[in-house]
C-alpha cells in the first residue's frame, strides 16, 4: 500500500509500453510464464468464478474477478468484432488489483497490451507441457493483433523460429511478417490454412470472427501435433472442426468456463477434458507420446490476469514507472467524508 | 465518445468535490433523485444481476454491473468495518461507464463520495413516496460517514430541518451535529436510540457494525412512521428487530439481492415485499394511510450507481471538469497492437 491513502498507482498504455521495453519483451514473456506456472500450481487457493458477461448485438463486456485471499484482482474486457471497421480495437481491457485485508485498490492498469502478453505467455506455457519435443515450426493461422505476441512467446519459451503464416486477409499476414522479420524468425507466407500447417509441429489458431468457423478441418491435422486454439473464445465462436477435437486430448484452463466459451462448446458437456493446472502441478501427465494430438482450448481465465497484474505491480514498485491516481477519498477522520467534501478548496472556490 | 480514442475521462476525488460544489450539494442531490426516479421508472429495460461479491474475514469486495443496452456501468466497492481503526474508510468505491456498441469506457470516476450522495438521494426518493405527509422531524441513528448526506438529501427533497441524532460514539454525533449546523438544521443530540425516535416521523438507521444488531426494537416504533433502514446491507448485518419488520410494509430495490443482504434476511424467503420501482412507476401505491409503518430496506443496487455515473458523465462533458486517462491502447491499425508497442518512443529509449 502506498503511503498516500488517496493515491492508486496507475499504469497507462504509455507506462506499460515503457515497462515492456525496460524489461525486454522476451524477458517479460518469460517472467509472466513463470508467474503463470507458479499460480497454476496453487490453483486450488484461488476463488474461481466464471466471468460476468453482458452480451449485446455488437459484442460483449466482461468482468473477470478472482482472489487468492491476499490480493483481489479483476479485469474489464470487451470483445466487439465489428470495432475494427471503425478503427477501434476488437478487444480492450484494463484491470485492478486490491488488498483483500482493506479492500483498497493498489494498482489500476491498462490491460490491452498486458492481455496480449499474458495470453501469449499462457499458450507457450501450455505448449511447454504439450507440444512434441524438438518442435521448431509453428503454423500461425490468423495474423491479427494477437498473432505476433504468440510468435514471440513461442520463441522465448520454446525456441520456435520458423513460422508459417496465413490469414484470409493478405494485408494482415504482410503486417505480421514485417513485424516479426525484425525478431529473428524465418516466416513463410502461405495461401491457405492447409498450406500453413504443412510440416508444422505446432498449430496456433488465433482468428477473430465471432461465428462458428472451421479454421482447422479434420484432414489438416496429422498425428503428433499440438494445437494451440486461441481464437475460439466465446459462445458461438469456434475455430476447430468437431472431428479434430474428438481425435485430440484436450487441455483447458477452467472447465465450467471453457465448456461455454471454448472450442469444446461443440462437444457434449461430459466430454473428458484435462485441467492444465494439474499438468503444471505434476499431478497428471502432459504429452504422453509422439503420436498423440494435444489441443489447448485457450479462452483466458481470471487467474491469468491476476498473475499478470501481480507481476506488473511488483515491477512498477521497483522502477517507479507509474502515475498517481487520486481515486480514493481519504478524509482525516474516516467518519467525516462530509466534512472533507464541505471543507475542500473546491467549496471555497465555488 | 471522446475524439482521442486512447483517452478515458477521469473524475478524481478532487474533481468530484469541485463538481459537487459547482452544482451545489442540494441541487446535485435533487438532480440525482430525478435521475434515479427516471431510471426506476424504466426498471425493466435494465440488465439486472445480484452483485458479484468476494468475501474475506475482514470484509467484502464487490462488483456491481448493469446495462440499459446503450450504456454499461459497474461499480467496484469494498466494505471493511475494521478499516476505521487504521484510519481508512469502511467503504471506498469507483465506477466505470462504457459504450455498449463498442465496449469502450467513456468515464472512470471516484465513487466514494458519489455513492454517499446517491445512497442519500435514493433514501429521500423512497421517503417521498413512503413517509407520512408533512413529516418534519427525522431521527438519525448512526452518525458516521453517510449520516450528513442522508440529512442533506431529506432536507433537499422533503424539507426536513429537524434532526434527532444518536450514535453509540458521542464523538460521531458531535461531528455530525457540527457539520449540519452550517446547513440550517435544528439538531437534538440524544442519549439513546429510544430518545432519538421520540416525535420523529422518519427514522433513519445508518450504523456500520458488521453484525446482527438491534438498533431499532419493537417498542420504539409507533404507528405511522417511515423507517429508512440503510445500514443493514450485507449478509450477517442487520439493524431492525424482526418484530418491527413484521409490522411494516417493506419496500426494496431488487428483491433477490435484498433478501440476502438487507434487514429482511431475517424473514422467510417468501415474505411479501414491495418493489420500489413499481411505486415510482405508479403501478402500485406507496404509503396508503397515516397509521401504516413503511420501511425502505436499502441495500443499494447497481442501477443507482448507473444513474449516478450517467449524471456525472453528462455534467463533466458540459463543464470540462475531468482529467484524461491514457487507458486504451489505440494503434493506428487496430490489428497492429504489436507494431504500436514495438515502434513506441519507449522502445527507442530502451
Amino acid at each position: 500500500m502506498t503511503a498516500k491513502l488517496n493515491v492508486v498507482p496507475f499504469v497507462s498504455v504509455d507506462r506499460m509500453m515503457t515497462l515492456v521495453h525496460h524489461i525486454g519483451i522476451e524477458r517479460f514473456l518469460m517472467d509472466l510464464a513463470d508467474r503463470l506456472e507458479d499460480d497454476f500450481r496453487r490453483w486450488e487457493s484461488f476463488d474461481k468464478t466464471p466471468r460476468v458477461a453482458s452480451h449485446s448485438l455488437e459484442g460483449v463486456i466482461e468482468l473477470m474477478p478472482t482472489s487468492d485471499g491476499n490480493h483481489y484482482g479483476f479485469k474489464y474486457v470487451n470483445g466487439h468484432p465489428g470495432n475494427t471497421r471503425d478503427g477501434l480495437q476488437t478487444v480492450t481491457a484494463f484491470g485492478l488489483l486490491a488488498d483483500v485485508a482493506t479492500g483498497y485498490p493498489i494498482l489500476l492498469s491498462e490491460m490491452t497490451i498486458l492481455t496480449a502478453l499474458r495470453t501469449a505467455a499462457m499458450s507457450a506455457v501450455a505448449a511447454k507441457y504439450l507440444a512434441p519435443r524438438g518442435a521448431s515450426c509453428m503454423a500461425l493461422i490468423g495474423n491479427g493483433a494477437q498473432s505476433e505476441f504468440q510468435a514471440m512467446a513461442f520463441k522465448a519459451l520454446l525456441g520456435i523460429r520458423e513460422l508459417r503464416l496465413f490469414d484470409i486477409d493478405p494485408a494482415a499476414t504482410r503486417k505480421c511478417a514485417a513485424n516479426l522479420a525484425r525478431h529473428g524468425f524465418r516466416t513463410t507466407i502461405c495461401k491457405s490454412s492447409m498450406e500453413a500447417v504443412e510440416g508444422a509441429q505446432i498449430i496456433t489458431t488465433v482468428t477473430a470472427d465471432k461465428q462458428y468457423a472451421t479454421i482447422l478441418s479434420d484432414n489438416m491435422v496429422g498425428a503428433g501435433v499440438h494445437i494451440n486454439a486461441v481464437g475460439g473464445d466465446c459462445p458461438g465462436k469456434t475455430e476447430v472442426q468437431r472431428e479434430v477435437l474428438l481425435r485430440s486430448d484436450i487441455f483447458v484452463e477452467y472447465p465450467p468456463q471453457t465448456r461455454i466459451e471454448g472450442d469444446i462448446q461443440q462437444l457434449p458437456a461430459d466430454h473428458p477434458v484435462n485441467e492444465l493446472w494439474r499438468v503444471i502441478a505434476g499431478i497428471e501427465p502432459g504429452r504422453r507420446d509422439g503420436r498423440q494430438i494435444t489441443l489447448f482450448d485457450s479462452v483466458g481465465f481470471a487467474i491469468e490476469d491476476f498473475s499478470a497484474l501481480c507481476y506488473v505491480h511488483e515491477r512498477i514498485l521497483e522502477t517507479g514507472n507509474f502515475d498517481e491516481l487520486d481515486l480514493i477519498a481519504d478524509p482525516d477522520d474516516p467518519r467525516d467524508l462530509f466534512g472533507m467534501l464541505m471543507r475542500s478548496p473546491a467549496a471555497v472556490a465555488a
